[in-house]
C-alpha cells in the first residue's frame, strides 16, 4: 500500500510539475469561506496592491444616478466593501451580516481592475464576463443545490434551422424516467435574456437542478424542458460554434426584429420529433427573462395554438417595432385572439426597481382594463438572476395540472 | 426602426446598471490577439503591479531538476515571459516566435501571483485550476476547433452504480444522425487521468470536436464515446455533484485500488441497455491518459472479452499495488490471455519526457519480449494534455474498421 501512495504522490508530483496546465496550481488561501455563524469571509491574496474591494449579489444594493441619451434614471448597482490587509498580504472581508441562502455572483477589485477569485474554481460565465459564484444553502436556494435525488439527462442537440441556414443548439433536458418510460411528456420552452444563449439558464438559472429538485418533490410535473438560444444568427453559446474563441460581442443581430419568434415553430417541430413529447397546445409551455420574456410574448400571441403556459420574468414589454416585423404587427387584436382560446395560465414577475416594472405595469393594466386574467409577482430588485430563478420555481409548479 | 435601437440600447444599459452580474463589463484591453504574423500578444492591466509574465504552454519549456522522497528527477516546466508596461498601465507581451496551430493554456502572474486573463471569458477548469484558453487554428488543431459540419450531441446522464452506492454521471456523445438512424453503433469508452472527471476530455481534450471533425473528413466510424468519472466515491465533476461549490481535493480516494475497474461492467451494461450499441467485443474500444491509461489497461486485462480496442495515452503503468485489489494480481497470466484472444489493436503513446516514458518503455519491452503486437507512437513533450489530443486523433481513425 505504501508503494501505491509513494508512486501517486510521484504522478501528483510529476503532474504538478509536468502539467503546462497546472493541474494542481491549488488554492492559495481560503476562499470564500461560509463561517458558522452565517457571515461570509472573503479573501484575496494580494500583497503589493493599494486596494482591493469586492463586490457582488450579496451585498445590498446601491442606488445609482445614470444618464442614457438625455434620459435620467436610477439603478441599483452592486454595493461595494473594502478587504483589510492581513499577514502575508492577504486582504479580507467579512461581511457584518448574516448571507442568506441564494446563488451569489461576486468579483474582485485590485486597485480599480476587476478579477474573479483566483481561490475559487466556481465560476460562471455571462456573455463575455466571468465571475466568482457562491451557493450558500437552505430555504429557496435548496432548490438551486444539486441533492441525491434522480437527475435528469443534459444534451446539447443540434437542430437544422431552415431560417438562419445552418445547424444551431439547444440544450434539452429530459426527466430522469424519460429513457426508461415509454410514456410521452410535456414540454417546457425556456428563453434567456439579450447577449445570453443556450447555457444561460442552465448555468446562472439552476434550471436543471431546479427541475431535478422540484420533481423529486412531487411539486412539479416531470417536463421536458427546452433551452434555445434567441440569437439566430448565432449557431450556438461562444467557444461551442464555428467562431471558436472569437470574443463574444454585446448586442448579437437579428434577436429582437422578428426573425427568431418567426423561426420557432422550426424548433417546436424538431423537438417534437426527436422527443416523446405531447405534441398539443395542453402540454406546452413557454417562459423566458428580459429579452426572453419579449420573444415569449410574442411567441404566445402570435402562435396562440401552440403554447397554453406563458410565463413572462422581467419582460422587456413595450420595446417591438411594428415596422420591422409582422410578429409585432396588430398587438390588441392578436392578444384578443389569444385570449379567446382560453388560455390555460399567463404569469409575469418583476422586480420592484426593475427599469422594466413600468413597462409591465402598463401591459397588466391593458390586461385589466380587457378583463383578461393573468397571474402576478412582483418581488424585492431589479432586473437579476435572483429574481428569474424565484419566478421559475414559481412558474414551474403551475404547469401541465 | 431607431426606437428599438433606443430600446435595446436602454435594456443594454439597464443590464449593465442593473445586473448584480455584471453582464456587460467587458473587456479593458484585447487580449490575446493572433497577429497577422502569427505571433500571439498578450496583454494585461495593471497600472500598480510591479512585475507582470505569462506563463503557458505556448512557450518553449524549461528544464527543473527536482527531488521527492530522495528520489531527483528533472521535469520540463512551462516557459515564462516578462510583459512590459506601457500606457495606462497596459503591460505586454508578444512572442518573439510564430506560434504553431495548438490549443494552449496560460496564465498571468502579477507580482507572483497567478490570475488568468480578465479580457479573455475562454477559461478551462482543470480539477482545481482554471486557465485561460488560446486557439490556434491550422494543422492539427483544425481539429480541435468548431466547424460548420454535422455536429454529435453531448450529453449528460446519470447512470446508478450498485458499487458506489449512488447515481454517478458520465458525458456521452452520440454522433450526427444516431438520432434519426436505425442503425446500432460501436462504443468507445474514454478515460480522464487523476483528479479529472467526465468533464476534462471534452473541455481540455476537445474530444467532441474531434469526433465531429473526423467523422465528417471520413476518417472515423460514427461510433458513440462514452467519457467516464473515474472517481468512484464521486458522484459527478465539482458543481455537478451533492457537495455542490465545496472545494475540489486533490486526491480522491478509491481512484487506483480496483474499486472503479471492478465497477467498469456496470457502466458498460448500462450504456448497451440505453444506447443503440453494437453490444459485442468487435464494437468496443476504449482509451485513457495516465491514470485513465492505467484504467485502461486493468480493464483491457480483467475484461478479455469486452474491449477489441485500448489506447493507453502517457499511462501510468507500472504502478498497481497487487495486494490492493484482485483487479492487479496475476498481471503476467492475464496479459497472456488477453493476447491469446488476439485483440484487434494494442495502441500505445507517450511523450519523450514524460515521467512516465520509462515505465511505458519497460511495458513494451515486457510485450516484445513475449512477441506481442502493439502499436506505439512517441511524440515530443512530457506529461500534457498536447500530446492526448494527439494520441486521441490517432487512435479513433484505427477503431472499427
Amino acid at each position: 500500500m505504501k508503494r501505491v501512495i509513494t508512486i501517486i504522490a510521484a504522478l501528483c508530483i510529476g503532474l504538478v510539475a509536468n502539467a503546462q496546465q497546472a493541474l494542481w496550481g491549488g488554492p492559495q488561501v481560503e476562499s470564500p469561506v461560509i463561517n458558522a455563524d452565517g457571515t461570509v469571509t472573503f479573501r484575496y491574496q494580494a500583497p503589493k496592491a493599494v486596494k482591493v474591494e469586492v463586490t457582488g449579489d450579496f451585498l445590498p444594493t446601491q442606488k445609482i444616478a445614470g444618464e442614457f441619451n438625455g434620459q435620467k434614471f436610477e439603478y441599483d448597482a452592486p454595493g461595494v466593501r473594502e478587504l483589510k490587509e492581513g499577514p502575508r498580504g492577504v486582504w479580507e472581508y467579512t461581511t457584518d451580516f448574516v448571507v442568506a441562502p441564494e446563488f451569489y455572483n461576486y468579483t474582485f477589485r485590485v486597485d480599480g481592475l476587476s478579477v474573479i477569485d483566483p481561490n475559487n474554481v466556481f465560476v460562471n460565465r455571462d456573455v463575455a464576463s466571468l465571475t466568482s459564484v457562491l451557493l450558500v444553502p437552505g430555504e429557496r436556494a435548496d432548490l438551486y443545490a444539486i441533492h441525491r435525488v434522480p437527475h435528469g439527462s443534459v444534451s446539447k442537440v443540434w437542430y437544422p434551422s431552415a431560417t438562419a441556414g445552418f445547424d444551431r443548439r439547444l440544450t434539452v433536458y429530459t426527466p430522469a424516467g424519460y429513457e426508461t418510460s415509454k410514456a410521452k411528456y410535456p414540454v417546457l420552452y425556456v428563453l434567456h435574456g439579450i447577449g445570453g444563449d443556450e447555457d444561460a439558464w442552465v448555468t446562472q438559472g439552476r434550471a436543471c437542478q431546479i427541475l431535478d429538485n422540484l420533481i423529486a418533490r412531487g411539486e412539479a410535473k416531470p417536463m421536458i424542458v427546452v433551452f434555445t438560444n434567441g440569437n439566430i444568427s448565432q449557431e450556438a453559446a461562444p467557444l461551442e460554434n464555428s467562431m471558436n474563441y472569437t470574443r463574444p460581442t454585446m448586442q448579437l443581430p437579428q434577436t429582437m426584429e422578428g426573425t427568431f419568434e418567426t423561426a420557432f415553430p422550426e424548433i417546436v417541430k424538431f423537438i417534437d420529433g426527436r422527443y416523446r413529447t405531447i405534441a398539443k397546445k395542453q402540454s406546452r409551455a413557454i417562459c423566458g427573462l428580459s429579452m426572453g420574456g419579449f420573444h415569449t410574448l410574442y411567441n404566445t400571441l402570435n402562435y396562440p395554438d401552440l403554447f397554453n403556459y406563458s410565463g413572462m420574468f422581467s419582460a422587456a414589454i413595450g420595446v417591438s417595432d411594428p415596422s420591422v416585423s409582422p410578429i409585432y404587427q396588430n398587438f390588441d387584436a392578436k392578444l384578443d385572439a389569444y385570449f379567446a382560446k382560453k388560455p390555460a395560465l399567463l404569469w409575469i414577475g418583476c422586480g420592484k426597481t426593475d427599469f422594466l416594472i413600468q413597462a409591465n405595469r402598463d401591459f397588466m393594466k391593458k390586461l385589466d382594463d380587457k378583463g383578461y386574467k393573468y397571474t402576478y409577482l412582483e418581488t424585492e430588485g431589479g432586473h437579476i438572476w435572483k429574481n428569474w430563478r424565484i419566478y421559475l420555481t414559481e412558474f414551474v409548479p403551475l404547469l401541465f395540472k
